[in-house]
């Protein structure tokens, strides 16, 4: 007798280093082509569909990206847990697994998302967070990057922001918080939130910040950038491996 | 006209996830093998002669690795450091650089040495420490092991405690501290402090006191294995990346 299809709400976690990113694609190592394969592999071969609620960019990371999966399995939730975390490497966890409503579906259903990006601001870098941050020890302009900063929240067509290559006719997201801190150690954090990215945003957001702190362009270019929404006049996409999804929110729940 | 040949102590940083370790080897790649070459570069083709005050093992890392270096070039200490850092990969630094006495020797003038060995208490790993902890999520008795604990500092002799093919004669060391403590977090931290080590003594001695701590074996099994000096009455070699080379201390310096 086959087991009833049911709907997962799967938490990951992933160091994005050795994946081409989130999305499956033929003769790559992806998250989401490895948690198909994983969960398959735990209901006897049967297919598994696997859905995230960000397409996170071959080499970025994730503490916080959430998936939605259809599974037809007697295993509870704990034992697929259990079972996802055995199977997976040590680079991927399920840090939470819970059957949910058959309709919920982890990119539609999400209304908020943060990001987070990482400067290492050592003299000589950190080997340690190679491949966790970007390594910048250059000079920064605070009250310029504070500044810049302070002109990005808002409801926006962020075409100037995306990658050319962009498919998506809505641009407009809205982005509610953009900060920059810097712990002591020399860790610098930018952090993002939005109800929605577009492809390569917070990078090019991150890019072209620097070039505001570095006093290549006046904390009012990002004005310009955003009312003539060319891509062209903004800084250049920062490199993946400092940035990380730190969270999804989904209605009825909080963000910490 | 050739450059004078002189002395360098190099403080120096590293992931040793991508390495076989510091010794060169021919055909693998070794820190050691990497910086002598680098140096190389950095003084036209001229050979380089470096040797380190500790010889890690594969894929352990280092904060705190001292090693000599001769070398024949006009460039000032500064210029040395920035150059191997601009030349070598991001996971190996150069956090410090000066000309010295040429009598010193990174191996034989070092009194003391620091590792530490990093468990990761989560529940299921974090992704993030994959490459720098020990996945240890099971209970543990923390007063069998502090009892054990307390039964190493001394001068002994450790031969219950080092690889069964370590060929050195003289195996007595003096253990000055030997420590554990949890971080906020899920980070547990094993701290040994020596005037010196034998091959895998650290990795053997946090394996066998992960017997002590899950009951497998008495705090006085301690006792008896560096009183018997069998290596087989010992817990597993621990794994090797979560071991770090923390510091070394030379006559005239103080621990930090």
């Amino acid at each position: 007798v086959n087991a009833p299809r049911r709907k997962l709400r799967l938490d990951l976690a992933y160091d994005g280093t050795g994946f081409a990113g989130w999305q499956e694609q033929p003769g790559a190592p992806t998250v989401q082509g490895l948690l198909r394969a994983t969960l398959s592999r735990l209901q006897g071969g049967l297919a598994a569909v696997v859905r995230g609620a960000g397409r996170t960019d071959a080499g970025v990371h994730a503490r916080g990206q959430v998936a939605d999966a259809v599974v037809a399995t007697r295993l509870a939730d704990a034992e697929l847990q259990s079972g996802l975390n055995a199977l997976l490497p040590r680079t991927v966890r399920v840090t939470a697994l819970a059957t949910v409503d058959t309709r919920f579906d982890a990119r539609r259903d999400a209304v908020e998302k943060t990001y987070t990006y990482s400067l290492d601001r050592s003299r000589w870098g950190d080997p340690f967070r190679a491949r966790y941050a970007l390594w910048h020890p250059y000079p920064m302009d605070r009250d310029a990057l504070a500044d810049a900063l302070r002109r990005l929240p808002g409801q926006r067509d962020w075409s100037g922001f995306t990658a050319a290559a962009c498919a998506l006719e809505d641009r407009v997201r809205h982005l509610t918080a953009a900060a920059y801190h810097e712990e002591p150690g020399g860790a610098g954090v930018f952090t993002f939130t939005a109800d929605g990215f577009l492809t390569h945003m917070v990078r090019n957001l991150v890019g072209t910040l620097l070039e505001v702190a570095r006093g290549a362009m006046p904390p009012e270019g990002i004005d310009a950038i955003l009312a003539a929404g060319d891509r062209r006049l903004a800084g250049p996409t920062a490199a993946p491996r400092a940035l990380c999804l730190e969270q999804v929110v989904y209605r009825g729940e909080e963000s910490t």
